[in-house]
Order: C-alpha cells, then structure tokens, then sequence
C-alpha cells in the first residue's frame, strides 16, 4: 500500500506536481526493494479509485502486490511484442506511439517524456494508455527527471477524467516486464521488445455476462470522440 | 432479449418450475431458429440479475445474442478439452462431473440430470457452474425432459443465493459449442469432447485493477466452504 497524501479527500491528481512525483519515486523505491528477493517473478503496480472499481478504501493509494509466477495476462502482452520483433525487427510499443502521434486523432495528452492515447481497440469508454517515448522495458529503471514528464501525464489524463467525466471510477494498472534477476530467461529479449505502460480503465460501463462468455467488450464510446473529448477538457482546464 | 414473466417483481427462481421450463424453451426455440442463418457461428446466452452484475433493467429477463465469430473465451475451453481427449481418450468435463459427485464436497446440488458444484478454481466467493450428466455439446440439443430437471436444478440453485445469500447480483453464462452448419470444421470432435454449461458469478466481490492487470481473481471463499453453506441453504429452504 502507497498512502499519496496525508489529506483525507485529496486525490492523486489535485496534489501538486512534486508531490505526484513523490508517488511514483515510491513505486520505484518499493520495485527495487522488492526485487532483491529472488522468490518473487513479478511486481504488480496498480490504483482502485471508487466503489464501482473496487476501491476499498476512499483516501489517496495505490497498491503494490509481488508474485511468485509471472500473470497470464502478462504474458498475452509479452508473447505479441517478441513475436513482432522476430517478424519486424521493430518494437510494437514504440510503432504504435509513433502512428498514433502521427494520426493525431486518438492522442489525449503529450509531453517530452510521454504519449497517453485512447487505443484503437477501447475495451470501456475512455479508457487511455499512457507510454514512455524512450525504450524501456522496466518501470523501476526510471529516472527522476523521467518521473517528473510521467507525474506531469498522469495529472493531465486524471484532471481530464475528473472534470470532464464526473470523477468517474477508474482502475490504474502499470504493466512493466518481469523480474529477471539478472539471469538469461525466456525473457532475454524484453528490453528490446516490451515497453513498459500504463493503463487506465473508468469504469462507468459494466462488466457482465457479455463481456464474461466471450471476452469481448461492449463500448459504445468511440476511442476518437473519446480522445477529443479529453483533449477538450484539458484545454479547459489549462486555459 | 427474453422476457420471463409478465410479473414485474418475481425473479426467475421465484416463477413455478413449469414457467422456468418455458423460458428454457424459448432458450431452445430462438437458438434453433438462429442457427439457421449461416453468418452465425456462436449464441451466446446470458443472464446480468442486479445492478453490480450490469444489469440495465429489472424486470426478469435473459439475453442472446449471436455472433459471427467465436469468441476467444469459448476456445479458451474447447481447446483444452480437446487436447484432454486426443491425451486420455475422455472427456474432460464428465471426469470433472464424476470426480466432483465421488469427493461431494464442492457439491451443491444433484438431480437424475444435472450436478451444481462450486469449481474448484472459483474465481467469485459462491460461484457455481451446472453441467449435464448426459454428454451433450450443444444445449440446443436438450429433450422437454432435460429441461425439467435443468429449470430445477437452476430453480435450487438461484433460491439458495437468494435466501442465503441476500438476493445477490450475478451473471449467468451459458456456454455451448459453436454452430457448426453440418460442415466438418476444426471443431468436429466437439460432440466427444466438450459439453455444454451453465456458469454462475454472484458479483459481491469486485473486479478491480489486480484482477485486470493479471487475471487472477482474489477470492476470500473457499470453494469447499461455499459449497456446503448452498447445500445447507437449500436444506432449510426445503423443509
């Protein structure tokens, strides 16, 4: 458990900037500690805001869990980035923030450091994905000034998210590349074909037997509205 | 959309098993006259009660819908059990069925038709999935028979999470086997291998970022434990 603030009804994204920093130089610091323990395989960073996304709690945290296997969903991201680097010679991540930079019409927010995205295959309405511009397979390899560009994203897409959408309910996942402990695993390639991300999913449309029997989610957001609406916002916003 | 009683306040379970009997038939009915558009290769029948299950309205009501793909989840179970087959020569879900009645203690509920148990693996605190004693892969298939010992089976089963557990929301999942026109396709051995069934998943526990950044559920309830307060549940509801 990250605790973000000492104040009971402030959320991550009304903190100042600095502070947000100061949550994400958690994340790292916990990563790193527990990565010296060689039983775990996987560190799992992620953030319930609200009841309809689980939350147990009201004030300001998020959560960090270590495993002992590496998750199956995991390895559904891991597997397609190795198998179009083998295909392609080229990064998925890193062709996917390029098109949609240059497509301009799913692009929520932008900085030096990062490009937060609706993606082309929304599972919820506005539902984002945020990735760093540089390759990097692990989260906890982050530098401080990386951290200030991702705490500066962060509060955009949130703010964007709480203004224009009500402060809806939202899960935060963060999807960095197993532990390797410094040994020659299956997962050698990782820091050239898997990069690092976070994705955040509002939860303001079910989930129910639909989406249960067969996997497949009903959205009737379309992920281009979705982003103009957020952009909109935070022109709003910032103006 | 299946409407399942003219009644605006009576859950499916609280209908006599003769009406229960009737929306199963209309299961049947609407199956039967889908499949014979050759566009479609799967129906997906399914069932959100309560608000936290996604559910839209609150009269009783069932839902298909039919796809022109088969979906991910449902080969997420016709390949194992197909791979189960070709390495022992059985069928998965009758050794489940047989091993499940033989230890009864994730039994929920038996009749000359059906078994209810609670999987071993539940992903929800109370979930219970229903399978035929008869090999069957397609539900449509069912005789009048097997759908009076089918609407009692649901019948026990919804009345003991409504008496015992407080009237919960769920999603009820029918998975059977994908339509297959009478053409042989990759999915011709599913007549030995596979067998329709009926998943159920109280919603009390929440799906939160842990769930979606792994695919592990968290589940504070013993399968074994669930199992046995149904079983006694539906005792006091039937004495």
């Amino acid at each position: 458990m990250v605790v973000e603030t000492p104040e009971p009804n402030l959320a991550l994204e009304e903190q100042p900037l600095s502070n947000i920093v100061e949550v994400l130089k958690a994340f790292r610091a916990r990563s790193l500690d527990l990565m010296k323990d060689g039983r775990f395989k996987y560190l799992m960073i992620f953030k319930n805001v609200g009841a309809q996304a689980g939350a147990s709690q009201r004030h300001a945290h998020s959560q960090i869990i270590a495993l002992p296997v590496i998750p199956l969903a995991l390895k559904e991201k891991l597997n397609p980035c190795r198998e179009y680097f083998v295909e392609k010679d080229r990064n998925l991540y890193e062709d996917i923030l390029r098109n949609e930079i240059k497509e301009e019409e799913r692009m929520v927010y932008e900085n030096a450091g990062y490009g937060v995205m609706c993606p082309f295959a929304s599972r919820f309405p506005f539902e984002v994905v945020l990735m760093p511009k540089q390759q990097r397979a692990d989260f906890h390899a982050c530098k401080d000034h990386d951290l200030v560009l991702l705490a500066d994203a962060l509060k955009h897409v949130l703010m964007a998210y709480r203004q224009g959408l009500n402060v809806p309910s939202y899960n935060l996942v963060l999807h960095t590349a197993p532990i390797r402990h410094g040994k020659q695993t299956r997962w050698h390639t990782l820091d050239f074909d898997f990069r690092w991300h976070i994705e955040i999913l509002p939860r303001m449309s079910g989930i129910a037997g639909f989406e249960f029997g067969t996997g497949f989610h009903i959205n009737p957001v379309l992920p281009e509205e979705a982003a103009r609406f957020l952009r909109e916002v935070n022109a709003g916003v910032n103006e």
